[in-house]
């Protein structure tokens, strides 16, 4: 398929649903697809961090994308994220994703490894060059540790190494920044920029955003699908009003008891937990070694299912 | 073999030389191990940070692994590093690592992903339990972004979870507070607290730990050695002396420009650089994003080998 | 008079103008608060960060106050800051700002120190319980190293010790969710989010902000007065596009070379050239120890003012 | 009093004892201060970070300074801490104290405001120029967020702008550096280089630093008057003894419930909670907004006094 040109729309970061025996659940991962299109949205994004991407070895990997990509035949883009420490180990996921027919790719600058904004321009370079699909920088410095740096971004973007920005860093100032000055630059076109966030997703698309990856989308796809076209058609206080019910249902990642677990244990845990209930996924279980919501947790999440007319 | 318990000595991180084609240097790699071992250390770590595991593409790994614990024949005990993001994928590294004859392994907390003191022991007892090989934490926060707490260390090794602690955190107080600790809990027995750091091994040593994983000592394996030994020998002043020259010997890892590359570029640069000079290795070149040395930062590190004696 | 709840509308954080003795110059004050008041601004906020706060010696800050608070005689509420490291200092400041007239204060959580939740709350009690004006949590995480928890302010916001919350942490998230919460919340009544953004005033606003307090708001007042109207009267377009304007101006922000100097001295330094380009104030000078803007670097101002049609 | 130069020896930085109104305990303090002159202490440093001095109030602060300065008269010298934000904050504190007869200034780093290397080199330059005493840089990262660059502090000791570093950031490796360059430099002289850990003052002694500025010491000036002049005398064997006896000590900096306080709270509130039951001071509270600790962490820090044979 042709990839759009920028990338618009809603765009869910797909949740990996694994067995009880921790392997990659297909059956439901293709019920989770179907649920997802059927929502409406624009394209999918696997491989991405609220599927668990940091958490699964490779062969889980080249599932979710064969899985995925078969699955969709080219109904929609899909975009595989290559999660990994440095360059020539986010290659080899790289081509593994394309040569499985993922149609773009998404990568954060290196991490774990000490880095320098050259050596992360050289790093999108390689990747782009290498493997000829659109390739989307992935901003999540609460993972990687660094702020993708604006002006960097857009220079890669004018010397065509980017096709786009996944904004996952909470800092809408800066991603205003991107989209402001990609439209004023003769240099750069085509170029999209997505929010990574949940809560801000109605006022990213007024800033002119053309994206939203969201995770709680795995949950209310139709939700974030209706925010997205009252936003492209205009009607603010409508987006409004479905970004705030939102809101209200992203909630549910902080069910997880923070003296007991982690924040990705407690987000995510509550999502799978969500499509559990809501007849999505046959198990809400998470990789290793996150730790599982008890019954009361995901009682908690069944009521911001209910409290969002979901249940 | 029989691991040593608890692991002392001399444990060289040992450096990945890679040919001009990005291929590793296997002729090379056994070259650096006949080097370091005819420098007299007592056991061998490969795939740590400063063998730029973070770089390596699994094949890689694999290659490196295989190339040592061959060439080695048991000669010396080799510890494999596992450097990945989650447990599942950490395990899939230790087990090709055990597969191929390492003999003990060295895993992080989880990283990029959100994680909790709960989650990061769940990872090691994981690894531990899964390998049955002894497991060395290695304390790397500022590739991990997450300080081990020594209590949770001490746990651990009570629980026989983990065989020891390689801690490159550069908090040597926290070192001795696992040291001293160690030394007084009935439940610890035969744990090996190994130092990271390259310019307080005297110290370290002189505190109570059991050996020196140093980046340099790749470098300058006598240096350590002799180091080591003195401290061994409760020879205080000598073993102080020989620090002394490593610490000169260790600013070769600010040969690489700062506004130029970064730390990881200038620092594993300079290592291989030294070890091409003193004719160890065939190449110099280092990983893929990192930038190259320049021919006048190459010919500073060969003033420092001059100055401590080693050209 | 009595302060309005919530407090509403553009709330510009007061430069402080010096002369080139380095004294506080009162003349160049009132001519800014003039200007300010001129604007259309609904209140003023001396003593935060874009009034360099933390460089001013007490004697500084109350000429500030003073000069203030008599020069509005009472046309206008005067916020003070009381920016210190812990409870009691705080209070020294704030007890001097009442005494002199001040309406009501702005706090950070404690800094320098190691704090902890439950002492954050301690000292916004101890700060709202002694002096008996509104006290507004002051969120500032790249100066004070926390982010305020938003149930914390919440809880607070309810016991009645906090009147509002400046947020500057750039989380426009977080922001959203204190403001829904608040208004969700029973036992909040006549709470104030106050959003420090120059960039995201239009979206903090349509989330249901109360107010902006932006640096570049003593620049261009009558902007931000005309960005706070529009929004408050459901015109998101012409919101927007003048808080594109303003995002244009804001530029002016990286005028100041990062290798020669630190955001503050290159940001608040933009900021006085422009008021003393504009005639506002006789001097541009910052206080010790920033680093004072090159010719070139003024120029490169004028071209903003020149862009935003302000010159 | 001629300041010795290079400062050595034991400095303790000494605590504030507040009576239970909240005011300055000038009767503890002078009997505070007796108890370190008895123990054989070198030099006192007040209004450090130990002293609680991010928490006092100026006019306590000017109450310590001359306290002690006229209580010491002269036998000891006297080192002043400055800490505040920015250098005219600084300037009018350096003053006050060299007023009140401080023989020495210890000036942290901007902090709050966002800072660069160029401004803290102008900073420690202000301050030295201005007050005509000597001036020790205080490295304190986990309070100042950011590290002093060892080149800048040479760089400063060779413009005679610094006379010492009191160097606080946990790094022993980067002590060690500014250690053995001071050394090597010809254009370094004097330079008086004293660790602020309690910790690891045997191991810094031995590299090389001239003293040290145990807040523990405190409690137990003998300990560390013994561990330094075992180090001075080549005694490495008993001075490691005196070090591991005070480390066990040192454990009640952990007596205060993490869950509950922060850790300063917890270990200031220790240190005064062992002099109050050593019959040092009159009353162990510590500065608002601190938490106390409860009588069962009290306790617990009496069991560490009695395991370190001081009860």
């Amino acid at each position: 398929m042709t990839f759009p040109t920028p990338m618009t729309g809603v765009v869910p970061p797909v949740c990996t649903p694994l067995t009880p025996d921790n392997e990659v659940d297909t059956a439901s991962l293709t019920r989770l697809v179907d649920h997802l299109v059927a929502g409406g949205v624009d394209a999918l994004f696997v491989l991405g961090s609220s599927s668990e991407a940091a958490y699964l070895p490779d062969r889980f990997r080249r599932t979710v994308v064969d899985t995925v990509v078969r699955h969709v035949a080219g109904q929609l883009p899909v975009l595989a994220g290559t999660i990994d420490m440095s360059t020539w180990r986010v290659l080899d996921h790289a081509e593994a994703a394309v040569a499985a027919g993922a149609d773009a790719l998404v990568a954060t600058a290196p991490f774990y490894t000490r880095t320098h904004p050259a050596e992360i321009a050289r790093h999108f370079r390689a990747i782009a060059g290498r493997t000829g699909v659109p390739v989307f920088a992935y901003d999540l410095p609460v993972s990687v540790h660094t702020k993708l740096d604006a002006e960097l971004v857009l220079e890669l973007a004018a010397e065509g190494v980017l096709a786009g920005l996944k904004d996952s860093s909470g800092d809408d100032g800066g991603l205003r920044r991107v989209v402001l000055e990609a439209r004023n630059r003769a240099d750069v076109t085509g170029f999209s920029v997505l929010t990574g966030s949940e809560v801000t997703a109605d006022s990213a698309l007024a800033m002119g955003a053309d994206g939203v990856v969201p995770g709680l989308g795995n949950v209310d796809p139709e939700g974030y699908v209706r925010l997205y076209r009252y936003s492209r058609d205009g009607d603010r206080e409508r987006a409004r009003a479905e970004q705030e019910r939102l809101c209200a249902l992203f909630g549910m990642v902080r069910a997880g008891d923070p003296a007991r677990m982690g924040g990705s244990s407690s987000a995510l845990g509550a999502f799978k937990a969500a499509l559990h209930l809501r007849g999505v996924i046959a198990c809400p279980a998470t990789a290793y070694p996150q730790i599982p919501l008890s019954a009361d947790e995901v009682e908690r999440v069944g009521k911001y299912l209910a409290a969002a007319g979901l249940s």
